[in-house]
């Protein structure tokens, strides 16, 4: 993204500026025609623009991005794309200096054009857009690169736009992907899960939409396929001091706006789902294990079904212990037995190459969940409780009626396939006292309750963005969290089909986990990263976390070997003994 | 009882004796037979006479009995018999002065007489019995008359026997009830729920079993018509000081073996169900009502659902918490509301008419189940969780493998008819945070953590012994306890059928809960009783409850007009504020 241009659109006159366009562009009916259909557009205010350029123009354009931009791969939680310039210049190519790429800066000019501006501020009837203040970067997506669901409102942020430049001489497939996806709002500042309608790209048209604070939710759909989606993306800013249009105060209040929304998005965490809610254990419960008491032949017949005997002995329980004690994580392999680990392997990866995958949210069926909303994450999951109804009503009363818990042995037996079966029973194998019990020797912290979900993250749809944990009602200000990795399929090391779960530490506790721009400036620096688990097969990784630790879980890429699969376990902790 | 009776087996010589008895008692044969068949009677050893004594001796003391004898109708938690003796003489009738009674005194002597207790020490196979220390005494069971399940042991004694008195010239037919029932039991202490064997009383037999401590189980079956059940009752003991057979401390052993058995048999909590576990809240839910937040919009229009809109007035929230910290108890009528309730009273009442009440513990289907052991309750529930198996290996599992909570909105989903899936939503709601904020106005009170439990209580059937609760894990030494009565049928009223929740006031911290001697003593002055409910319709009674109140639910007589319906539930308290 470019900071404010200067002095630039003084050179062209009107005639030259509409020669830069189509030929159509601005004849009124067309005008008339797409402010219609802008009007009636859903899910929100959006159109876009068939060959509005001069073809002879963007193919120069094109050929100087081409010879001229270097391009840098760059990925955090929410995107993975190529973007103009390198690391040594974060701001992407110099737009105060366009002296070599000439048609870059006429196709600048004209896209900020008064004329065209007035164009686009009367189809979309957004009011007066800035033309000093111009905005704009260029970006490619090539297979496997995508950016998922955000609203884009930032600022004084007016009007969206992305100018496709694909191959001119070729058509641009739907199942390429890289499509702008459109998301409805269940209520603002809340999507659903769901794009309601795309726009599949192709040269020469140029997508456009009014940002709207908490409604304005989009992506851009992973690109399937070994070609290259070139694009120019920028935004039209509201009128700055001195322009036709400017209001005293109206930046000021529209970015005040702006941070008011992304300050209620926090109090709509209502719309999650899951919750973040760990349930406590009795105090019965907690008795049983808060005495010291080693691991008796109950327990160890019990756990034998599940975990691999080898970390049942006493002196593999002390080694672990020590380790964790000293490094607060561990990362145990195999923590299933062979048997048990077998049987289900096979149950997981039938099931995902012999059953069809759920895509949309209303195609996931009971006892599995979708997580919501995707500006934060996407998932499915089991939570062993009962299905909520995702409408406003039903919300509220998950939210303010009926408080129940969760029971994967009720689920278990509600559950239609074997795998399903499988994995609640894991899950309430994770609930035992036993377990329990063991985990609190390994880690000498004792758990007083949990939450435990059931994850499948699917290809070409899941990931959670970054986030750090609530520990406001926690009696320590950190908590104890696992994840049993059990993902069949092969081939996820290098981290190329995404789905790894990534650990960082933050600076400050200013609590911005939802912002990307944390995890980028991160990423630069890779000490940041605490923990980064591929996806695998019986993995178990535990950790004390506490809220300065971000974490999130990496889109899955369309052509990744298979899902996702873990369970995820938290635990509120107690040290007093 | 009787005590220990002062020297009277000094007038009747052997002859004497065996002319007490039918003919063949004696005969070798027929003693082979009866020790063999004891030896291997299910499901402990005992075992019975056919025509023990002389038809006319047994006559006469039918007679006797009749005419000299006034027995009054005694009910606690664990029976309701006619016993002989009035209020003013406790231990019955005077068995030091038989003057008036000589058949009577004559048929003790045979029973204490060397040569039946060699012969019953001969087929029971349990060694030398006591002459001396005779232990009889008189019932009278009539309609709605029953002993509930125990297993007898107090003290020394070794044998315990009932000789029948029906009408001797009527058969006694299985349908008026008042059998002999014993119980298997799935390990020491912990009777079956349903009874194995039994014996149908008629005049001139005797059943005796081997008094074996946490085996012995039996009940008297309610007598179900309007017949007499006359029976003499009472127990052999092992010899005392000076007596053949006497051992030094056999005594005192035998009575710390019963006292012992005893105290194992509270460690044996495991086999109780459902089990008296709360669960606790998590912090985020609790806070939602413990800043004194009225009920909201959403909480009037979601409780109006299910209750009377009159109790959620401002006016009537301050009558009521008025009145409940005064008393610390409120009875509320119609709590839930007039269409809601009639709308329930007809599934639960057709469902009762229409559908077959299971009797033995397999005929219960989830998500129903039954209240296990006999000798601390039996009654048909919904705890809103898995079903447990009922083996020694499922039982241990379920105390210390998996722990999982109970959720009603998934066993709604498993529900296999209307009325239970009523109940099982009625339950959910009881566990809604609005539900729970309405409690804490009314009661000043932060509900904590919870139980709900749906119960039913089946005629002929079901009841609770009287119990304390166990606050020993809550922050409070009370807890708050409410029951929804949901009894369609009609005329409970006078208690005849029972089924009505009472409960009582202990003088001491004892915690002798289990034994039925508390509420009898209670029960004869009444101010012990603190409140007594009978089965009815649309009721709530709410109370704070420590350990020191002892509470119970009648046996429901088999001509009950219906089960006793009712949701119970239960709440650890916190007073910060």
């Amino acid at each position: 993204m470019a900071p404010v241009a200067k002095k630039q659109n003084t050179k062209f006159n009107k005639e030259d500026t509409r020669q830069c366009f189509g030929a159509q562009i601005f004849d009124e009916e067309h005008v008339k025609s797409l402010r219609k259909s802008i009007k009636e557009s859903q899910p929100y205010r959006w159109g876009h623009f068939h060959h509005l350029f001069d073809d002879t123009l963007l193919r120069n354009v094109r050929k100087e991005v081409e010879k001229e931009i270097h391009f840098t791969l760059k990925e955090t939680d929410i995107y993975k794309v190529f973007q103009s310039g390198d690391l040594a210049n974060l701001s992407g190519l110099d737009w105060d200096d366009l002296s070599r790429l000439p048609s870059v800066f006429k196709l600048r000019e004209a896209l900020y054009s008064q004329e065209f501006r007035d164009l686009v501020s009367e189809v979309t009837q957004c009011g007066k857009l800035s033309g000093v203040k111009t905005d704009m970067s260029i970006n490619t997506y090539t297979k496997g690169c995508h950016l998922l669901t955000h609203d884009d409102v930032i600022g004084s942020r007016r009007v969206s736009f992305i100018l496709y430049l694909p191959d001119p001489d070729k058509h641009w497939k739907e199942h390429y992907g890289g499509a702008l996806r459109l998301f409805p709002a269940l209520v603002p500042n809340v999507p659903e899960c769901d794009y309601s309608h795309k726009f599949i790209p192709q040269f020469n048209e140029m997508a456009f939409f009014k940002v709207q604070p908490g409604l304005s939710f989009h992506d851009v759909e992973e690109v399937r396929v070994d070609k290259q989606r070139l694009s120019i993306q920028g935004w039209y800013h509201i009128p700055q001091r001195g322009e036709d249009g400017f209001i005293e105060g109206e930046q000021e209040e529209t970015e005040a706006k702006s941070t008011l929304q992304q300050l209620e998005s926090k109090e709509l965490q209502e719309y999650d789902f899951p919750k973040e809610v760990r349930l406590p254990f009795s105090s019965y419960e907690i008795k049983s294990y808060t005495d010291g008491n080693p691991l008796d032949a109950f327990d160890l017949e019990f756990l034998s079904k599940y975990m691999n005997p080898e970390l049942l002995t006493s002196d593999k329980l002390v080694s672990l212990q020590k380790k964790f004690v000293e490094e607060n994580l561990l990362q145990i392999d195999d923590l299933l037995n062979h048997d048990y680990a077998k049987h289900l392997h096979k149950l997981i990866r039938s099931h995902e190459l012999d059953s069809v995958m759920p895509k949309r949210r209303e195609e996931v069926s009971f006892p599995w969940k979708m997580a919501v909303p995707p500006h934060k994450w996407r998932f499915m999951y089991m939570d062993g409780k009962q299905p909520e109804e995702w409408t406003v009503e039903g919300v509220k009363l998950a939210n303010n009626g009926v408080q129940e818990s969760p029971n994967f042995q009720l689920t278990n037996q509600m559950a239609k396939d074997e795998t399903t079966r499988e994995l609640t029973q894991l899950s309430s194998f994770m609930k035992s006292k036993s377990f329990k019990k063991w985990l609190r020797i390994i880690t000498d912290l004792i758990p007083i309750s949990d939450q435990i979900i059931v994850r499948r993250f699917r290809p070409g749809h899941d990931f959670i963005l970054a986030t750090s944990v609530d520990t406001s009602d926690s009696k320590q200000d950190a908590l104890l969290e696992g994840t049993l990795n059990l993902t069949p399929s092969k081939h996820w090391e290098s981290g190329e089909f995404g789905g790894y779960e990534l650990c960082m530490a933050t600076n400050d506790d200013d609590e911005e986990g939802d912002d990307p721009a944390i995890y980028k400036s991160s990423a630069d620096g890779d000490d940041s990263v605490l923990v980064n688990t591929q996806a695998c097969w019986n993995k178990f990784t535990l950790m004390v976390r506490d809220p300065s630790v971000l974490k999130f879980v990496k889109y899955v890429s369309y052509n990744a070997p298979g899902s996702r699969w873990d369970i995820s376990a938290q635990w509120d902790i107690d040290m007093n003994e």
